[in-house]
């Protein structure tokens, strides 16, 4: 039902597979959050964990992680990704960082993982996308090269209900001679927004973008994405989106978009 | 300067390479069509021609169209392309017909070509486009396997001033599991309604890109998208775009589009 709708962002991206100490995963439960019956409330959504640790599957479970930095990225990159990474909580630690009390404090930021499907971002998703039309690709995540399309990341604030993407274009981006095609500035934006709301709401479906060019990108520079939660309005979230030079004096691209969200009940976790 | 501006559209598609019967390009003037100062008034650029016949470059000049059918293709899209390329005017005869009473009549309909860089579509930028940025690909066409990502096709109905493109999408398209994802739509939207605009007012850049998505579409499959022409004011070209089935019973998405003509005589064009 739900992978019938159009724009499904399925990005409630917990880091699902916890890795054993020999970098393999030890979870593999077939159990696809946002897609299965399981989801059923907050609450239970909270509660969601695999429930074996110990892997029933031959398969090397541990999918590519492309957010990860690599030597395609940048100075300017990296720069900005060592400063956001700073922000973020430890991953391995559960969020959680001890304050000087001893009491455990969350982390406001936190770094999401990219995969080359949306399927791998549910729990046991990297199982079924060996299964289920195996050649498919996530758009953004479909050139082995690295540097040579997308290369970005995305920072959450759940606190603050925004994200920042970075993002570097590649050579093969290319729409007026020169500069970022102005399809591959909206699939971004679109991107980076259903991942944000699909994180606060759970999984969306993209039902308006409006977007204003003001501004080209030339090739190969890294510009930062600003997504920003709006309003929600029943199952209807609306979000802002803007994009910028690093230092966000030049405003390239801005847009509205609003999704709507695919259980009535997810909407509720936002207010 | 007009390439240094967002989401400029390149797209006065001109067949400006005519070929020997060898099969490669006799003309070979660096003349940027769009781009060069040649181009001043409707009049003039009806006349623009190479002016010289003998191929002064190395080079094999002769760009792969992109938009030719190849064996990806599925029936259904092959079906499309012969239906639309039966409407179209024969090229080698300059796009006239012979009537019955000798007169010759243009056809209302042209297939347009599709390079893998905007910079060919310009006379001689198929030169250029060895010299400047030479990895640099089309964002719609960087991909070499056929049939993996957009596959598509425009045909022109100047006289109505709107286009058909005739899309499949492939599996490197993913958004949702198993459909196409929202970027790759608009990108196509964005493509369609610039080439269409471009064509008709010369070059153009991308101001505003407002898309509704109703229906998901599936990977795979073959859509219509149907841009035209709404109205003219001043320097602003708007244009309406859908996406439906080939049958036109069912509407994915729609789009509202309004583009900047770079030079401002070129709006006279369409009055």
């Amino acid at each position: 039902m739900m992978m019938m709708r159009a724009g499904l962002h399925a990005v409630r991206a917990f880091p699902s597979f916890s890795r054993s100490p020999s970098g393999h995963s030890v979870s593999g439960v077939l159990q696809i959050q946002g897609f299965g019956t399981q989801w059923k409330s907050p609450s239970a959504f909270q509660s969601l964990r695999p429930f074996s640790k110990v892997s029933l599957w031959p398969f090397n479970t541990q999918p590519k992680d492309f957010s990860e930095p690599n030597d395609s990225w940048s100075p300017e990159m990296r720069k900005m990704y060592d400063k956001y990474f700073a922000l973020c909580e430890v991953e391995a630690e559960g969020g959680e960082r001890e304050t000087e009390g001893g009491e455990k404090k969350r982390a406001p930021w936190r770094k999401l993982p990219s995969y080359n499907r949306a399927l791998k971002h549910a729990t046991g998703g990297v199982y079924l996308s060996k299964v289920i039309q195996t050649k498919a690709r996530l758009f953004t995540r479909n050139i082995e090269e690295e540097g040579a399309a997308f290369e970005y990341v995305v920072f959450m604030n759940k606190q603050e209900k925004r994200c920042v993407c970075i993002f570097q274009s590649g050579h093969l981006l290319e729409g007026p001679p020169g500069h970022v095609h102005g399809g591959a500035i909206a699939t971004m934006m679109d991107s980076v927004t259903g991942t944000m709301t699909g994180y606060l709401s759970g999984p969306v479906v993209t039902a308006n973008l409006n977007i204003n060019y003001r501004s080209p990108i030339p090739l190969g520079t890294v510009v930062l994405i600003h997504s920003a939660l709006d309003r929600v309005e029943g199952r209807k979230t609306f979000a802002t989106c803007k994009v910028t030079s690093i230092d966000e004096s030049k405003l390239h691209t801005e847009a509205t978009e609003d999704v709507t969200v695919a259980f009535q009940y997810s909407s509720a976790r936002l207010q």
